[in-house]
């Protein structure tokens, strides 16, 4: 059985002490995090600590702060000797100071009162011995049917992709929503439509599942959606996003 | 009971004819479509012709053809007694040359081969008189839960948010995954987060739900990223975005 602290009070701390105190496998020992009241709410099922000093001898450390925090907090770990691995997608390995290092990346976006299934969730680990490696996929597998072993450019690409997918994808449902919002529409009418766009590409690659104007090379429709469109920025979308589109299918007819 | 013939023989067309087909509300007539070959894929179940003069006499006409070929279309129906609905997002109800018109729009994205939950996509419809909202409302209701009149500029402005919602989401889609391939990573590892990306609308409004570098202001991980790609399009796309993102959270903190 693994032993576990987590260091960290944000919402990857948070989900993934959730699945972590109730995993058979894993002896979740302690949360320490800098913040007293948000390491409180974590009381009551295992210690708690807002003094590194007092952080408990664990197999596995896992770092859940913000990307800037992973190399300060790391190094209070620095006579600890089990292996220490943060959870950002665009951090390399290197930035956690002790040389029993690692990382442990679930790739998924975490908000704090959402339930996730993490049987599902990408776990993206990486160690700097096969020693690590093992410890981190037996900590992984314990959570998720689907830990990958990649090293820190690999998933940087992928944490890259993802701002794709994920960040600049919830900025078109914005987009979406205020246009909607304009003529009186509830966003709640482009729900069905969003997920099914979503779940489509678990069997169509998005090349292939591509519809619209753009990929239509319909000026026309082009046109008139551009005629309705207020915001500046919304325009300069519309067009590059349509100019994108139309090069990607011409390219490959 | 209401009748109907389906005008058209692509992808709308066959959603609905799977859909009506098996409604027990409604007789569905006949499936008429000039694409002879295409039209036969509906026979066995109802009668079909590729001849516009063989269409029958029904309370609804429901036209599922491309934009451009609703005005001739609707043309050939003139005589008829009963509602010519068009089912496009982006036209107004006015293509339609018959007096009885309508529009039936329902709001997804229809591939051949996906099996769809009617009951929960929207249906748009318009009509001229209180006749015909009714005898749409009754056809509509038939098939989803979620039944809506609205008039021709808001179903344009709702086609247009579904513009960004679905097709440049799926775009978006589409560029993750180039980027994966680069780096010898499969698109399935982003899979979850796409759902969960879509899901989380359904609770949270996309602006509290924004996330990432762009939203946080964090110019380190812009430059990161922007150092990785490779291709002009998304370089600029990036730029515009995260942009966008940036302007839209200052200007509401």
């Amino acid at each position: 059985m693994l032993s576990v602290v987590i260091i960290g009070t944000g919402n990857v701390a948070k989900h993934l002490f959730r699945v972590l105190v109730d995993c058979e496998n894993i002896q979740l020992l302690q949360v320490v995090g800098r913040n007293r009241e948000a390491a409180q709410t974590f009381s009551g099922q295992v210690p708690v600590s807002s003094n590194f000093g007092e952080t408990k001898d664990a197999d596995v450390y896992i770092i859940a702060v913000s990307d800037g925090a992973i190399a300060p907090v790391s190094q209070k770990l620095i006579e600890k000797k089990g292996l220490v691995a943060h959870t950002s997608g665009a951090t390399d390995i290197k930035a956690v100071y002790p040389k029993n290092r690692g990382v442990f990346y679930p790739l998924q976006t975490f908000s704090g009162e959402r339930d996730l299934d993490f049987e599902n969730i990408p776990i993206c680990i990486e160690a700097e011995t096969g020693f690590g490696l093992r410890i981190l996929q037996e900590l992984g597998e314990s959570i998720s049917k689907r830990v990958r072993v990649m090293d820190s450019p690999q998933r940087k690409q992928l944490h890259l992709a993802a701002v794709f997918a994920n960040n600049f994808t919830n900025y078109l449902y914005h987009i979406s929503e205020t246009i909607c919002r304009q003529k009186g529409l509830s966003f709640t009418l482009l729900q069905p439509l969003i997920l099914e766009t979503a779940l489509k590409v678990e069997k169509t690659p998005p090349f292939a599942a591509q519809t619209g104007p753009a990929k239509r090379g319909d000026m026309g429709s082009v046109k008139k959606h551009l005629a309705l469109l207020k915001d500046e920025k919304h325009i300069e979308l519309y067009n590059l996003l349509s100019e994108s589109i139309t090069m990607t299918h011409e390219k490959k007819l």
